[in-house]
């Protein structure tokens, strides 16, 4: 297992541990800010989420890269289906292919896909992991011809109804098998496999999948599942044990930290967070 | 499957559904009257929960069988585990044998198990499901002894940290392989397993080990992951698919419909919600 001891290149902020920092959240600082900050504290890698790029897409990659810092993703493709995707299927491939654009235009190597749920008129999510897959299919080409790699995200099941039929990483492997595209694979976030007793077995078959891997902690009394993660060390996920099975699985990219907490974390000086981050990221992961 | 179009025999009541039905909670009814309005409406059981029952167990059971209605279940042994079961392991295992013996007065068959959440001090979930084997192991003897099954429940992930370190079939059977006793088998709850694409496979598994099927749906909007269910037909669960799966792996037991909604069914006319679950059982599940 890599060792974060002295080297934090391998160490990437998702911005939305601050609260994505934009004029209205967070506490409002600029992506160059924020890229900044990263650079200071000897991370390498930041990743955005759409909302905070607007139309600079190719300015602000190139500003990260010359502080030193990667884009190292883009969060995230649209809801593909479920009650919160965009309302049919081709608003949802302009959308999707709009993502991809301004992944390409970050230069970021990864954009992040959450599903979405069930389909409205279905039941389950036998038919709505099938439209995924057929989804991502037909985006993964013009993804692969902007060197962008697609990872499928499961989440938490409490989340299976609205935000993603996509709950395991076995199921998000068995997508990647379906889909058959080079530049598919997977991303693995704590909050949301911590649990899972499968993990390591699937981690194994994950292998060179792998395209991300998201450190946080799940609280034991969890108050809103959307918006109260815990810091890494606050709860009851074994990240160590998680980051040692990807790592041993073959992963070698970024660890990226991605913590919604919208009553404790987002209302604190951003770069306090940062630095609790970096001594938890030493310490517990 | 079994027809649920004029017979109900096999149809339970979960007093959870009617708010518990306590002097402080629900509409306050009886579990005498709890009872008659499952009779009139042709239900062959009832589920109660500890602390509906007192010291009345035994008049309570009696009463229930006289009715018609057979006492299928007891909710349920203390957690096991994790930050809310009882301090130390002689008061878990003082308590648990407590409701088996509720259990026993009652005449009903079986004591469901929530395991509890991650024990503390620990991480994951792997050290407090061998506490949760270890403590159900001791506890089945004396069961069987009084002629109760015991029957663990996985809950939906989202509770892995406080309520229950089980949350999949597949790792209650687990349990029950490494436990190794007759009388302990498990209980799928729709509302807890709905998301499961492992589902099917692992009932197949469960065969004769199923001692309960729940019945309710999961909202896609859940606003409330605790007191926010749906009845069947208001959500995503494809609800007749899993009894289906249920029934074809040789479960014959009773359909128990248990919803816990503080803000919609709880506050409805107890006798309304009844004459919507009849409804509902026979039309959707």
């Amino acid at each position: 297992m890599r060792d974060f001891g002295s080297d934090l290149s391998a160490v990437a902020l998702n911005t939305a541990t601050l609260g994505h920092n934009m004029a209205s959240a967070g506490a409002g600082w600029s992506p160059e800010r924020t890229i900044d900050a990263c650079a200071a504290r000897g991370f390498g890698g930041i990743v955005f989420w759409r909302r905070e790029i607007g139309d600079r897409a190719v300015q602000i990659g190139a500003r990260a890269r010359a502080a030193g810092v990667a884009v190292a993703g883009l969060c995230r493709a649209p809801f593909l289906v479920g009650p919160l995707a965009p309302p049919g299927r081709a608003a949802v491939m302009d959308e999707f292919r709009a993502a991809i654009d301004m992944a390409a235009a970050l230069e970021a190597p990864v954009l992040t896909i959450v599903t979405g749920g069930v389909e409205p008129g279905t039941k389950g999510v036998t038919e709505s992991l099938r439209l995924v897959a057929d989804r991502v299919a037909e985006a993964a080409p013009y993804a692969a011809a902007r060197d962008v790699w697609l990872a499928l995200e499961p989440l938490n099941p409490v989340y299976g109804g609205d935000r993603s039929c996509l709950t395991t990483l076995r199921d998000a492997l068995d997508l990647c098998d379906t889909i058959a595209a080079p530049n598919v694979g997977v991303a693995v976030d704590v909050y949301h496999v911590w649990w899972d007793t499968d993990l390591s077995r699937q981690l194994v078959r994950a292998g060179a999948r792998i395209l991300g891997l998201h450190l946080c902690d799940w609280l034991a009394e969890t108050r809103d599942v959307l918006l109260d993660r815990g810091m890494m060390g606050e709860g009851v996920a074994d990240i160590r044990a998680i980051r040692s099975a990807t790592e041993a699985a073959g992963y070698a990219g970024p660890c990226e930290v991605e913590i919604f907490s919208a009553e404790n974390w987002w209302k604190r000086d951003p770069a306090d967070v940062l630095d609790v981050m970096v001594e938890r990221v030493r310490t517990v992961c």
